[in-house]
């Protein structure tokens, strides 16, 4: 469901009426009588179908969009989200896991929530990701990448300041990090010897320390230790060469020191298409890389492109997982 | 001329060869044997004109290249840079320099430089630029902007770490870069009421204080200044989504905050094809966007596309420069 004030059900519409060109059958956890009046308001042809268990989805998906009620306390308007909803909103994720748990679900699709909302409500957690994985008793710390066509970036840290990200990097923290993503390349993308591009931190990675020193203190061993363990990782590469199309088909995934350092490059290039997805939890997560965009929630603006691609990714991920 | 163990003549040769394709005529300064050399070596059909003053250039263009010779002390071998050279590299901007000076050329375009061996031969500045700024008596301090088709970028910070850049972040240093950069985008690229748009630091500009707070006490005052002195500035916006080909077309330069934000999004689009542009120099002044590239140089796969854009925007800056 997502933060219900905001694009979340306009999406999830949306994305349903995709379904003639390819989008893999989903069903949506959210109060049927809020899509089914976003469905009106935004005269979007989605006729909503109630369904009880996971089962019936399949049947029903290719007449109507499947919908396992989970109502709101109250249906907000558009931009204004109401904290009586919070509880409905986490309840959501959860049930949502404990489906994929049973395995009702081969995968997860979250979208996005207002995490202040939640934090009015007793919500403990920094964000989405961190409470999808205590729900889902993953071992790892989940790890963020951003995946579009061109390009997919993993980031070694995420909603810190950059000073906090740079005080914080760490040799231990890169080769965990590029771990998690080797190993969630292999097993979710089918990528046998993953090849791991790892970024530099400061202009041209330092230039032999001459623009700064954590190359040589920090990232290098770290590469070291991650080709030690037989991770076909390079670097560190100088931060603005190792996007252009001519160095980015050389791997499969960046590892990137800081947050901007990842989604610059995506969001340059692909914009509504790129996919946030979480590696290292027990199941398998992908959400959409944009927010609640409560400017225009309402207003029948919001692209469900983004969305659709976490769909796409989540199920081509499902069944590379499943595979033998 | 630049540095002559890189790959300066070799793509200065293959730029001629671009004159069909509406290349501007441009002349250089060399040393003649040395292009002759390179030119047979390569078996690039590019004749060599020596001319004496940069009158005779035009005429000469469209037969054969124009050089001015600038002997070197020593021909170097590819990817060698010899210490004997230092002073004739030096040279060759100087004579640039006082030729557009004198208005016998309109620009200046500079070959990539080394500058660990003119530092050995005494040069004490720390880059190109700076030199550049002294030689041309400018007022104001240089300012590096990065430009391709979709995109312009200027830098408030450049070769300094990542770390150092965060510290020396001022106010003043915006709003200084941000002045020049729009009286440049008016007197050089025509722009009669240029749009900035001021970049954050942190990510999600900061997200209100809970991710850094440069934004509340640097940035956001900054972007006040500037629109106090009339000119259109905007932000801080969110560095990772502002170079999303949506938003990107919504202002006319991004000012950006360090190195790597404003090199990624411009080498993630085009590579081969963007300019490195000095602004705030009494001159015009534009290089290619890459360095002297030991590792390839002397092989004849060194790309001139980035020559190329830089001599073609150096022509139509000179061009907006001299109109009424």
């Amino acid at each position: 469901m997502g933060e219900p004030a905001g694009i979340g059900g306009e999406i999830t519409l949306k994305a349903w009426r995709r379904k003639k060109f390819g989008a893999p059958s989903f069903f949506v956890i959210d109060d049927c009588h809020r899509l089914e009046a976003i469905a009106q308001a935004l005269a979007l042809d989605v006729p909503i179908h109630k369904i009880e268990t996971a089962d019936e989805a399949v049947g029903v998906f290719a007449e109507a969009l499947p919908v396992i009620d989970h109502p709101v306390a109250e249906i907000p308007r558009p931009g204004e989200p109401l904290p009586a909803n919070a509880k409905s909103v986490l309840q959501s994720i959860k049930r949502a896991v404990e489906l994929v748990r049973r395995g009702d679900a081969s995968a997860v699709v979250t979208n996005p929530i207002h995490k202040l909302s939640l934090y009015d409500a007793g919500f403990d957690h920094p964000g989405h990701t961190e409470y999808l994985a205590v729900l889902s008793n993953s071992e790892s710390t989940p790890v963020m990448m951003l995946a579009c066509d061109q390009l997919k970036t993993v980031l070694v840290s995420i909603h810190v300041g950059l000073r906090q990200a740079i005080d914080s990097l760490t040799t231990e923290a890169i080769v965990k990090n590029g771990t998690i993503a080797a190993k969630a390349l292999v097993r979710d993308f089918g990528i046998r010897e993953p090849r791991l591009a790892v970024a530099g931190l400061n202009p041209h990675a330092g230039e032999n320390g001459a623009m700064g020193s954590e190359e040589m203190k920090i990232i290098t061993p770290a590469v070291a230790k991650l080709r030690e363990v037989g991770i076909e990782a390079t670097g560190p590469y100088s931060p603005d060469a190792m996007f252009s199309p001519r160095l980015r088909g050389a791997y499969d995934a960046a590892v990137c020191m800081y947050h901007d350092q990842a989604l610059i490059p995506i969001k340059t290039l692909d914009f509504d298409g790129a996919v946030n997805v979480t590696l290292g939890l027990s199941l398998i997560r992908t959400s959409p890389d944009h927010g609640t965009a409560f400017d225009i929630a309402g207003s029948g603006q919001a692209s469900e492109a983004s969305l659709v691609a976490a769909i796409r990714l989540a199920a081509a991920m499902a069944k590379q997982r499943a595979a033998p």
